[in-house]
């Protein structure tokens, strides 16, 4: 093919990102032939910045300038309620929808077909984060202690306050998302935690098509429905 | 909002790019997060060099590496057929399909409403490449002679062979690609350019379905039909 070498290069490094063909590529490519310099550089040098300047916080998994991450040390922030998602994009996209809540990334789901179990992803250091979040020992009396429930065969007292009230199982409404859920919820059932572990609602989407919902959401929509 | 600077850098340079969104933008920029450091150094890379080692061939206009490019000073091209396309993306896209003769690159279309006129286009250029392409004066006898022809009230001997044999004014099937492709022909005929003027067949793209195609591409298709 008689193009460019630095024209072919490009094509092809773009063509790796996800949801890229190799049209729009092309078309991506040959459009920042038109654009000044100056914006192809800056394109250039936030594509370089983008790793060197992010860390990982060590505590919610997040991506972040610094450890621990501003959401994590932030006194703003309503301290009780977790959300545990998938990836930093859904940390985005609640920041977005105005949650105001604590975050865990769990940095993927557990997926047997692509080899993923639990130990891959952040479930480990959820619950100890969960755990080291309970209150601590001269807290534990009966006035703040909630129902006992059967644990591996053992009668245990749930103690609620201090830490989390509720954990909200953010994952995505995917088989594999549901499954990762599931785990967790057996996880934090097993561990001391005693606060509410809940699910995001399903449903029909805002503007959405009752027409055009398919059935397990509409089933969703009327299962959750609620009063007027 | 809490996402790192140099997240949000990326995520806005990705949106200035045509077809990208802001959701796609930030899903492309997390995607790079989770890639090796090198393979995203070889991106950025990719960017930068794009501008600074390509020139625009100044025979036809298309982005190279040279000027002239490989196409123009090849002696394997079919140098008798010129290609006039819109921009360096239809030169790919021809050079696919196997197009073997030269190109000229207009760099856009004439298009009113966003101020693009003939004169912002290289079709002075093409006009004088066609003319500078006709055969020396030596060679204007009357057995290369083509017909006459009346241009501007006068009748004019065409000349034949030599230079370009056949133009494919190869712009898009678009309005605006209509009018640019008739102001060219009209030029041409005014010029001393006595070979064919041709454009690109029009009809049911191969693969397509009869049912879905719309009303004026079906009326070309069946304008064009071929012997079987």
């Amino acid at each position: 093919m008689i193009i460019p070498r630095s024209i072919k290069n490009l094509i092809e490094a773009f063509e790796r990102l996800p949801g890229i063909g190799p049209k729009t590529a092309a078309r991506l490519t040959f459009y920042l032939l038109h654009i000044p310099e100056e914006e192809i550089d800056s394109l250039a040098e936030a594509v370089g910045r983008l790793k060197r300047d992010t860390v990982t916080c060590q505590t919610c998994f997040n991506v972040s300038e610094k450890d621990p991450c501003r959401i994590c040390s932030s006194p703003q922030r309503e301290r009780t309620i977790l959300a545990v998602v998938e990836s930093p994009l859904d940390v985005l996209a609640l920041e977005k929808a105005g949650f105001k809540g604590l975050y865990h990334v769990l940095q993927g789901v557990i997926d047997p077909l692509n080899n993923i179990g639990p130990e891959e992803l952040k479930i480990k250091e959820l619950l100890q984060r969960v755990a080291a979040d309970s209150p601590p020992d001269s807290l534990r009396d009966s006035r703040r202690a909630g129902p006992t429930r059967r644990v591996d065969g053992e009668t245990r007292r749930v103690f609620l306050g201090g830490g989390f009230k509720e954990i909200i199982l953010a994952t995505n409404p995917s088989v594999e998302g549901e499954a990762t859920a599931m785990y967790i919820k057996r996880e934090l059932d097993r561990s001391a935690f005693g606060g509410k572990v809940t699910r995001l609602a399903r449903g029909l989407p805002v503007g959405g098509d009752l027409e055009y919902a398919d059935d397990i959401t509409l089933g969703k929509a009327i299962e959750g429905r609620t009063e007027y």
